[in-house]
């Protein structure tokens, strides 16, 4: 498909929503600050039930087919306006909860009384990420408004647990397979570069944490009296640990590697174009060095390699001077952040056997695992949606193969094998997860011009494409 | 020379001590009560003056020439009798200072208020080690009562700063060597073996003590963020640590063991006999296995052997469940107990050389240190000790070839070139630096007649036997 074709026509349809978003700022700005006043706290249950109650009302006021779907925790918001028989169907996953706002009295305005000063609106969740998803309702509010339809096919998924780790959306997704058939999955979430240059990301690394308990002795003992006799926790602790990662920086666990995938030709020349300054990230952390190994990019290190990392190691005497004992317990805590199509459920299965090998008398706990996501460079829908957000924005976006945090995006990668990709909306100094959380209006109006921009991307993307994909 | 010449006469006039021992008993116990009524508390700079004023009082009234002598820190009491001149001189080392009595509200009966309950005095000080000096003073004041002389020289050394590490014994010893002169040095501090049979040991370990500081990054980052990217202050010390000491138990550091001098026959057949029982052990303290290496006797572990020994090693977090970042920074906290010749400075200049080359990142801290001592176990004086202590207690001792732990008696060995013996009165069960401290009456009274019984076998120690030593 030559993706030029029908761009006249799109350009001029995708225009007259533009110029009905512009007349429509006061009062887009003004719904947005009226959702905010609503919390939605779901660690500490607040608001939950009200908020996802608006969200059906507000879709179904605008034609969507709106309902909430139970989970074992918290609701998931669904809606979907499937018209367009030609066109492919975008999933746009958002979530409606919020993080606690506490500490208050660090908020120079009350977290649910949304202030405007100096171009931002002050609130929590104006970033992360009610502001982000409000923006995508607006997009198709905005389309329905000048043109009584979608170019494409739209489901909407909301859900109300992702600042508590999403414990119901795999499970949600595995007994809902049947309402999730989608073309690809696009979730405005997260922010932009700090240059203020938009993203489109393709993944994300996965994650697994465990922990490492030693208990060797029923109580502490005297190192002169006991020491060369009685075992160190510690000790076995550093042996084990230093079994597993060597000092070169590689990480030593028999098949721990298994589904890493050396980055393609493609994910490679995005990688370069990305700017990542090991030189300023230096000077700001205050470290002389990068990590182990010495030769490896910016890049590479972020986005390509799995990562083994200490968290925590506690044990024995901590306090001032000398103590000289043996303790008899300590505790690691680790995670590993996996890549490529590493399964975080078989990595620690392989760290639990390098353990039991190695150090049998250690005892191995699991804690949370997250799969990596992964979205080819080269899938078709990429440079629709990176082509939506620069006509949208203006600007040319990053192109990131893969963040280096987690995400539950494997959900729909992993689980449904669609495409999935992260067009962040918010400022990147939008405080999330802290007080005076906020969205700059321009990056609000720019997040409604953006969704707008992909539904009618999408809507210009023929059935060739589509099929492209789904043999790719 | 015969051992035995002599001995009847000798037993004859030690018997008469004995006896006045036996008919003072009462009396001894109470002025071991009065004497523990005085607080003298180092570490708090508690009744210090008044209880050396007190022993120099006392000692005076024997006929010693006794006397306070200035210190950068606490005072050290200093007697002497010296009216034997073909006799030798021992040195009589001990301490006058007790630990804290805190926490006050464990003990039964309050610290400083000696109470005498089913056989035992309970008092802080009581075992640790008031109640020891002062036996050996009323050895000395027993046989001065009988038989108006000393059978041999004494000086009598109470150091005031035993329990918060002897911060000015060596300067002491450096500076007064004319005061210091004499041929062996006994010390009745510690406790018996929980069988409760006497030891005479013949030295000690010495200690190194050091921190290892990992400062790498100005604050904490998220693992998966900077996972990669930003070193990790646990990891660098594990690679460290594990490049000290391997997985086999061997310590790995170069010049290490300089000075560690491998045990004598005398030496190891002194310790087979020792009752070091593993399999106790291992079931008291829950461990199912010794330190590696795992081919090692227990005498060779406590007493021939170095050891590394990871105190404290405190990095990142440490709470509940999985907390995704990478510490910024990272503390170990070691010491390395010392054997034979091993010098204890130059064991620090090594781990420090050792760091600065495999980790210059990471810092490193000197802290307290202590060289070994060690008494060849076939020094002459070596026997008399050990029939003193048979004659005194009916019970053969223990022959110990070295503690485990560390005393300050390299001063004696080290500095003043003296072989020098422990002879500890206390009950295994003193409770010594806890709530209520004792020590067993018949233990006290054992240790008055110990004390009259070396004096008595020096005494019959000629000038060849003297001359053995100086020679050996």
């Amino acid at each position: 498909m030559n993706p030029n074709i029908g761009e006249t026509a799109a350009g001029s349809e995708l225009h007259k929503v533009f110029a009905y978003i512009a007349a429509n700022k006061d009062h887009f700005i003004n719904r947005l600050v009226d959702y905010l006043r609503h919390p939605s706290i779901s660690a500490q249950n607040i608001g939950i039930r009200e908020v996802s109650d608006i969200l059906v009302s507000m879709l179904s006021r605008l034609g969507l087919e709106a309902r909430t779907i139970l989970t074992s925790g918290h609701p998931i918001v669904m809606a979907r306006w499937e018209h367009a028989p030609e066109a492919p169907t975008v999933l746009l996953y958002g979530h409606y909860d919020v993080q606690p706002a506490e500490p208050l009295e660090e908020w120079i305005s009350p977290p649910f009384e949304p202030t405007i000063r100096e171009g931002r609106i002050y609130a929590r969740g104006a970033g992360d990420s009610k502001g982000q998803h409000f923006a995508q309702i607006l997009a198709m509010e905005s389309y329905l408004a000048v043109h009584g339809r979608l170019p494409c096919n739209v489901l909407l998924v909301l859900e109300g647990e992702e600042e508590i780790g999403s414990p119901s959306l795999e499970a949600f997704v595995r007994a809902h397979r049947g309402l999730l058939k989608a073309d690809l999955v696009v979730t405005a979430d997260g922010s932009m570069h700090p240059s203020g240059r938009p993203t489109v990301s393709h993944g994300c690394r996965g994650i697994a944490t465990f922990e490492l308990r030693a208990r060797i002795a029923n109580r502490d003992v005297h190192s002169g009296n006991f020491g060369g006799v009685v075992p160190n926790p510690i000790w076995i602790l550093v042996h084990l640990l230093a079994s597993m990662k060597n000092a070169a920086g590689e990480i030593t666990i028999e098949g721990f590697h298994d589904g890493v995938v050396p980055a393609s030709d493609v994910e490679r020349a995005a990688a370069v174009r990305l700017p990542l300054d090991a030189d300023q990230l230096k000077r700001e952390l205050g470290i002389v060095s990068l990590d182990a190994p010495a030769e490896r990019s910016m890049a590479d290190r972020l986005m390509f390699n799995p990562t083994l990392t200490i968290n925590g190691l506690h044990g024995g005497y901590g306090g001032p001077g000398a103590k000289t004992v043996i303790p008899h317990e300590a505790l690691a805590k680790c995670d590993a952040r996996l890549v490529g199509r590493q399964s975080s459920e078989d990595v620690l299965s392989r760290i639990e056997a390098h353990v039991k090998k190695h150090a049998p008398e250690v005892e191995f706990v699991r804690l949370e695992s997250t799969p990596p996501s992964k979205t080819p460079l080269d899938s078709p829908f990429s440079d629709i949606v990176r082509r939506a957000v620069k006509t949208a924005q203006g600007v040319e976006p990053l192109i990131c193969p893969a963040g280096g945090g987690t995400l539950p995006d494997y959900v729909f990668t992993r689980v449904l094998g669609l495409p999935s990709f992260g067009t962040p909306y918010a400022n990147a100094d939008e405080r999330n997860h802290a007080p005076n959380e906020n969205i700059r209006i321009d990056c609000f109006l720019n997040g409604i011009r953006t969704g707008a921009a992909l539904l009618n991307g999408l809507g210009r993307c023929t059935g060739v494409e589509r099929s492209l994909h789904s043999t790719a």
